[in-house]
């Protein structure tokens, strides 16, 4: 791939074009905003002058609900030897394509796993899809070179290449990305009314799962009017579960014991089902959380304690896969979790307690 | 404060003693199983013999369904000038005691909001309560003397004391905890079934909406089964959301536009109100996450990355407020976020740079 046009410079546009145009491929920008399209130019994504002819491969990246009318009139006017998009939804899409007459042969509905809090070509960063997944949904109508060079762009970036079917990648992500977004929001949403001494009461474990309730409406209404059916079939599957936790609830508030039992075994199912589910989400480096050890450390509430700890950490020279802080309530104390090798645990809690920190057992 | 009775010496029983016995208490440690009180004395937790006579304060630690046969016996017996329990309900116990005989003058009910992934003695540390909420759940027949013991117990764990109503107190916790661990069992329990390539996709977000439906089921069936009122009416209340964001969906598959209008403005709605109720949960120092700024580096595969990030935040020098890491699916390789005051976050960003730390603009 020598030459692309990137269509849409917000934050996955813009850091495609940046990833291209670091490794050597000549891009053009363009947007419906110019302003916007010379902002990535200016970062260094490419340049926002029209191509003379057509370019190796045309990267759509436009909100959902306009991907088919940008993609066709690319095609058109002959824009590029192949053509892909990268939102977030695939089925919807490819089907629109399809009523507007276009030919598909020459495209390739595809989506990156990646983003960030900020939006807009600012917050573009040419290291946004290194190690994340990025789906392709070819056809058996796609030409072998649009997938190749589909393949060539992910490359360049640094992802990790998913092929699957259009229509079960928007029912993945609605399970794995817009089903826990609505039930995130939901959760919150109790909390706008609550009693200022129950919101005092909240603990690490509304924080996480309420964590990303703090997203941008409008981003999600966009993505969710593109994926309506398989998220709908998710929640209503979560509804199932919703209000046959809340009839074996009930059940624990009989005099009958038989009932309360019954009650009981509904609320012991539930959990059991969530243990099960949690365990299949992958950790890192695809492993289960048990084939770690953490170490755990009371920081108190001195200004530098977190830095301080951190240096102590490095130097004790082990691996520390990962970090985790629980902070007191309204406080700078804390717990930090520490998280290594079994077998680097031992080490690492004698280095700290060796510098005076009040390792947990 | 001079002597205590602990009776159940699991995790916050054991917890309790430890703190109280460091502070200088006479401790004495009982449990249905002997062994488990041996092994908290063992601890440095206290005795695990016989009091001569009657002690300061009797603190139950036992799971809800057996806190009030538990406080009655020891009342009967006239084991202590006052009495308190810790478990995670407070109406139930109240009326249970009330419903045994017992005069409710000498008693109160609390509850610490504090706990960590293991339970039993061996898990228990004196630190575990500093910082953190401590519900005390008076009525206007608690002894004020009874009242002023408790609150001594608070102070001697270092624990924040919160008066509620014990009912508030159900309603409060049902809402900011028991509610939130069902939930996000019932989305993990979606992900039992799944196909292995959507279970691929899983990102940050659903990560952290179901890493509390990793919980030991026993515990929450015994918290759960203890509050199961106030626990459905809030779970009630999300469903009715639910359902309604369900309808929504569906009609942004509706033909007829003012249909998908409608359906738009509803998500637009749960998403509104779900950022609103997330507003009101307390972060660090409770300031707003505006209030803070953050400097995020990408970190490679090699080993050793993040120890020697630590090491070079620490040099920097700056005060770090907190610290998240978002991995990329299945790779060591990932993005720290490190939470600093606005003003440090250039310094920080500077200091990175120069050790060739790729900073995120």
């Amino acid at each position: 791939m020598r030459t692309a046009l990137v269509i849409g410079t917000g934050l996955i546009g813009t850091s495609t074009a940046l990833a291209l145009a670091s490794r050597g491929v000549r891009v053009h920008l363009a947007d419906r905003d110019p302003a916007r399209a010379r902002t990535a130019a200016g970062l260094g994504a490419g340049t926002d002058g029209e191509p003379d002819g057509p370019v190796d491969l045309a990267v759509v990246a436009v909100p959902p609900a306009h991907v088919a009318q940008t993609l066709a009139g690319a095609m058109r006017r002959g824009a590029a030897r192949g053509y892909l998009d990268v939102a977030s939804v695939k089925g919807g899409p490819r089907r629109d394509l399809e009523a507007l007459g276009c030919d598909l042969a020459g495209y390739i509905g595809t989506h990156p796993l990646a983003g960030r809090e900020l939006s807009g070509p600012l917050a573009a960063d040419a290291d946004l899809f290194e190690g994340r997944p990025w789906v392709l949904t070819p056809t058996r109508d796609t030409e072998t070179e649009v997938l190749n060079l589909a393949l060539e762009l992910v490359a360049l970036c640094r992802g990790v290449p998913v092929v699957m079917d259009a229509d079960a990648h928007d029912r993945a992500v609605a399970l794995v990305s817009h089903t826990p977004q609505l039930i995130s929001s939901m959760v919150a949403a109790r909390l706008q009314d609550a009693d200022e001494a129950a919101v005092r009461l909240c603990g690490q474990g509304i924080l996480d799962v309420t964590r990303i309730a703090a997203s941008e409406p409008q981003m999600w209404i966009d993505i969710l009017s593109a994926n309506p059916g398989p998220v709908a079939d998710v929640l209503a599957a979560v509804a199932a579960d919703l209000d046959e936790t809340v009839r074996a609830l009930r059940a624990l508030q009989s005099a009958d014991q038989a009932k309360r039992e019954d009650g009981a075994a509904g609320i012991a199912d539930v959990l059991r089902r969530g243990n099960a589910g949690r365990e299949r989400v992958p950790g890192k480096h695809g492993a289960a959380p048990a084939a770690y050890e953490v170490v755990t450390v009371h920081i108190g509430d001195q200004p530098g304690e977190l830095a301080r700890i951190f240096a102590d950490a490095g130097r004790a020279g082990v691996n520390i896969e990962d970090v985790r802080i629980e902070h007191a309530t309204g406080q700078q104390a804390g717990l930090i979790q520490l998280t290594v090798q079994p077998q680097a645990a031992p080490e690492l809690a004698r280095a700290l307690k060796e510098r005076g920190w009040p390792v947990r057992q």
